[in-house]
């Protein structure tokens, strides 16, 4: 499978070298300086297909002359977050907050203490906690961001971004996105695009940092989102409280489902790394015009991580690059990046 | 009842005369050109309280030197629509399109032309239809709106707005949008704010003519929303259907969780015309720093219609400008809009 992957990436560089001396009229429009300015702004980038490929499209989407010009107002970027923004592994942040928030739940409702999932939680046992099942983490995750008001979420968010640490760098979550996907959002926005995260994350956790992590504002944050009810307190000052009712579960069919619902739109490019990203994906290709589809793969065990096809997982593990996700990228024509060789630097702190 | 909100306004506009000739330190600070400025682009409205709330909360917080002064990306305004931004009688447009399209959806499923409530629209019997009790309209909307992939909805709603007309007016209902609130939406945007729609009606409809009537993107539309289903045609193309499934009622407490939902920002400014807005000012002036409420109160039989309090309308009609309602907005500080007194103009055509 990586012999496959690598030859693959190979051919289409031999492919651009060749294209490269031809005089293609796509690149006489927009020019060299053009050109330089996009390399610059990719400075994490090898030069190669997956740099290309955003160079291209955003050349062809801005140019009065091209085509495939697309009017500011309809530009929309799509970005997941877990595992194409930032490291997902060993495990999603959002949900080491939760895990983390289990002691302060328990402190308020002492009944949990001996109940499960919550038992196993607070035994601090890695082995048996990587075993809850689905229905454990949901029920976690309902119990740590849900039942106050959305104010006393956000502090609490707020604080543990700031503070807590991934265990294998030592550094906080928001160090470790990736640097070259941050030039992309800045280079997207540079040419007019408005960039938006679609995660299967929650969406009150991830605007917490969002704007200052990525630079996208909270009403760009599409998420998974639960309802919020509307109250008074004794002085009758309003305020919403997070309930436990799923309004989308913005994963798989929920993320092209949550764009319509928050964008009303159909977005031009669409970033992913995983299985849960398809259905954005085959919903940005089928669009007109050009569109954008990419796919992160991590295939840098020394840098990051390696998992996916080439690591011969089994296909039917949720949430990661399957090899039936790798074939449906190569026949619609997604653009597979790999962390290896793609990426100049992973982190900004490197 | 009439008498009272015309004795508050005289009493408010004769303190602000006198206001003016004091020397007021926030008029000195931003002066005189701004202030006319100001009053050419809300050229529809006659000087009085509820145009000088407008530009009093704008230069409070656009003025850098203003202690209320609002970051640019913070500076979020809401807008219902019907009866705030446009004509909501007698009918809400929303439903006279869905009646509309009965037939249609009739001449498809042709068992239901004998089944309630479709055969007393199908009668035309006006009467008959005004009696519909709000289960009966909400089977209507769910028949007439949803049930097909999104884009022939937002086909067939463009093509009817594009062409029915108002029976007053005998004008394409966009027609019937209210000049002096175009002007605030302008004005607004002139000075950092975005402007979204927070509407009871459909957020598809609304979306379908936003940007053209209001210069309000489909992402800047809040509105109740059903859910659609993620689904694949006979090509293996993917398409989104409309679902009969509720996923946010934009009406009372909903304009607030929606609000939280969609943007995730409190708004600075909030206008409405009901008791449908109530929560939505509630919560908007429940922030710090300066907030803006505004009550559009409908007192204009001649130029347009006249109901609410004033009216003797009883407190209990849902949707409407109560008698409390209008207690509220007193002790609370909002302004109330006279549409006779307020407005020089009322449309565009006139």
């Amino acid at each position: 499978m990586k012999s496959r992957a690598y030859a693959s990436g190979i051919n289409r560089r031999v492919l651009l070298t060749c294209a490269a001396l031809l005089p293609i009229p796509a690149l006489l429009r927009t020019g060299p300086a053009l050109a330089q300015e996009a390399g610059s702004q990719l400075a994490s980038w090898n030069d190669g297909p997956a740099k290309q490929a955003i160079i291209d499209f955003v050349r062809a989407t801005t140019d009065q002359a091209s085509s495939k010009f697309v009017p500011p107002e309809e530009r929309i970027a799509t970005f997941d977050q877990d595992g194409t923004l930032w490291v997902e592994h060993p495990m999603y942040t959002q949900l080491v907050y939760c895990l983390d928030r289990v002691p302060a739940v328990v402190a308020k409702e002492p009944g949990l203490k001996n109940r499960e999932p919550f038992k196993t939680v607070l035994s601090g046992n890695r082995e048996a906690m990587a075993k809850l099942s689905l229905r454990d983490l949901e029920e976690i995750l309902f119990a740590t961001l849900t039942g106050m008001p959305v104010e006393v979420f956000e502090a609490e968010a707020k604080k543990w971004i700031e503070t807590a640490k991934h265990p294998r760098w030592k550094r906080l979550y928001t160090e470790l996105t990736y640097k070259p996907m941050l030039e992309v959002l800045q280079y997207m926005r540079a040419n007019g695009y408005r960039t938006y995260i679609v995660t299967g994350g929650g969406q009150d956790f991830v605007r917490v940092y969002s704007e200052q992590v990525y630079g996208i504002p909270p009403e760009q944050v599409v998420g998974t989102a639960a309802g919020t009810k509307y109250g008074y307190n004794r002085d009758r000052k309003p305020f919403l409280t997070k309930e436990p009712k799923l309004l989308l579960n913005d994963n798989d069919a929920g993320k092209p489902e949550g764009i319509h619902l928050m964008i009303g739109r159909r977005p031009y490019a669409a970033f992913g790394n995983s299985t849960g990203d398809r259905q954005m994906l085959e919903y940005t290709g089928a669009g007109d015009g050009a569109r954008l589809m990419m796919l992160v793969f991590h295939d840098d065990a020394q840098r990051e991580y390696a998992y996916g096809p080439a690591q011969g997982l089994p296909d039917t593990k949720v949430g990661t690059f399957t090899q039936a996700l790798y074939d449906e990228a190569k026949k619609d024509g997604w653009t597979v990046i790999s962390m290896k060789n793609d990426w100049k630097r992973i982190f900004a702190f490197e």
